[in-house]
């Protein structure tokens, strides 16, 4: 199998700790999928010795030198940075080498050349002040794989898949911004996501009403009559396994997760609530809906520890072995 | 100390039921509070024959003879149906003792026969045929109770305890509805009863945030700094110890629970998704601000089961330890 392309996020936050412990976690295990970083090898270095991580680096000139280098050295492909890095604080002068190092990857996954893409976490204001165009990255990634139909934000962990509809707005707009139409898209991205990466030929999706009881037959909101249950009609008839709308509060413990492969909620904290509350460590974000495979830990920068040493490593290790067999099954 | 008074509930739905089992599962420990049912023993007994759950059934004449009895028979102080009941079947016929078993459960906590009152499950829409003029059982309570300033429904279990400010409204009227003097009443009645009912000397309260990652200074919505935080500073001058607003998904794992009593939470399933995920059964419906104690099962009438004796005990049984832990709080 080609290795993963790890890139290397905000040079300032966790993303170079975590890679160095990753790397430490899975060098040894000769049946995992080798990975590599697009990012400055002395800078990693510096962090290397700064946060008391020992771990050997080795430049590599292409990612089909990971595969070699894996077992004794973190294989790194050097993308040098512009500028001095404060550990803990971000700085626009780097953002040219962090949307490189994504850039990369995109063209390496492209080029048959890497399996699939996990990025670092990235800081957006630094992004922005140095002119960056994109929302995020799931916004940049799009662009960069020129598609023009929204990616779709998944959150995993292993007992529970969560999507939700809208995401980063607030609670009033994610209630007046929701459509049927949008769940539809979303849910059949969803659905074709996980037969295609998750090997899960048919695919149960349960999707969440949005009012307390799912609106209790209108007694408390209608749009689960006017938007959602129109939705879940529309999906029936294309051939999708859509059940709902549910009441988003006994949806979500152990049994009920049994019965479905997804929940698609309406909103960022009826997703993200449920998920974070069972696996606050082992979530992993994964963008559906790309050409390629992409996953990310779910968690920032984390500039308040960064260079310490005290960052897990958990969500990375998550999120590498899900790209790795998410990559599996697309390509088998 | 003084027995715990179970009302009846629907007597079509599972609450004699989940009383036998309760009763079958404390009566031979001698350091339970026992409690006695207020309904009536003929209908207790067929149910005890038709879900095949054995157990002893004594009539009592007052609330003071339950103890001696709790070890050999449920004790029941008799309060005839007022018609016959089709098991699973709601029937507003017998509203009148419903309601009768539940003025009476009052009248014996407040005449100081009565250590708490539990609830059964009832069926509101069967009440509101028979003329009931209230939303609920809170509501009824505290009429009974004659108080004017609305009790606080909390729910609980070992780990967590959520107290949601605005409850059976469409997720927009809650946006809509929330003020900063509801966060602030609810918040003092909360510490209040922590303190008082829960032996938490100085309560710590984690106030939530309504938005996504709690509106991120005003990106996703603007609740947080003209609603949420005023009520926080207020409440900090009057001595509580609350904190936030809290970005809602990362509230509720493991860890952050550790840090706080009582999570304060702006909407129903803010409160209920997180509380549901983490202990589905064992959750249980506290009343504050009554001038008793009152607990009941979070769960329904569950009509599509009622009769066959699957239902769980759980939740009753917690919550009758819980009324007992706090009645014994309350006045020591």
């Amino acid at each position: 199998m080609l290795p993963l392309a790890l890139t290397m996020g905000d040079p300032a936050g966790v993303g170079g700790e975590i890679t160095l412990k990753a790397w430490k976690a899975l060098h040894n295990a000769p049946t995992e999928t080798p990975f590599f970083l697009i990012g400055d090898a002395n800078h990693l270095k510096s962090c290397s010795k700064s946060s008391g991580i020992s771990a050997s680096i080795e430049l590599i000139e292409t990612p089909a030198d990971a595969k070699s280098v894996f077992a004794t050295a973190l294989p790194v492909l050097h993308r040098p940075l512009d500028g001095p890095v404060d550990i803990g604080t971000p700085d626009p002068k780097n953002a040219p080498s962090v949307m490189a190092s994504i850039e990369m990857a995109v063209r390496f996954v492209e080029a048959g050349d890497a399996a699939a893409i996990v990025t670092n976490p990235i800081h957006k204001q630094s992004l922005y002040q140095a002119g960056f165009k994109f929302p995020g990255h799931t916004e940049y990634l799009a662009f960069l794989a020129g598609i023009t139909t929204p990616p779709v934000m998944m959150l995993a962990c292993p007992s529970l898949r969560v999507i939700p509809v809208t995401v980063h707005v607030s609670l009033r707009e994610a209630i007046d911004s929701l459509t049927t139409d949008d769940i539809i898209t979303i849910s059949l991205i969803t659905a074709e996501a996980l037969a295609n990466d998750f090997g899960i030929i048919r695919p149960r999706l349960a999707i969440a009403g949005i009012n307390p009881h799912a609106g209790e037959g209108g007694a408390m909101g209608h749009e689960e009559d006017s938007v959602i249950s129109p939705a879940i009609a529309e999906l029936a008839k294309r051939g999708i396994d859509a059940t709902g709308p549910w009441p988003p509060d006994t949806m979500f413990h152990g049994q009920a997760r049994e019965s479905y492969d997804a929940a698609i909620c309406m909103y960022h904290d009826q997703a993200l609530i449920p998920i974070k509350t069972v696996d606050f460590d082992g979530a992993v974000n994964v963008t559906l809906g790309l050409p390629f495979v992409r996953t990310s830990p779910d968690h920032g920068t984390a500039f308040d520890i960064a260079g310490s040493g005290k960052a897990s490593e958990t969500s990375l290790l998550a999120a590498i072995a899900l790209a790795s067999q998410m990559a599996y099954r697309r390509n088998s």
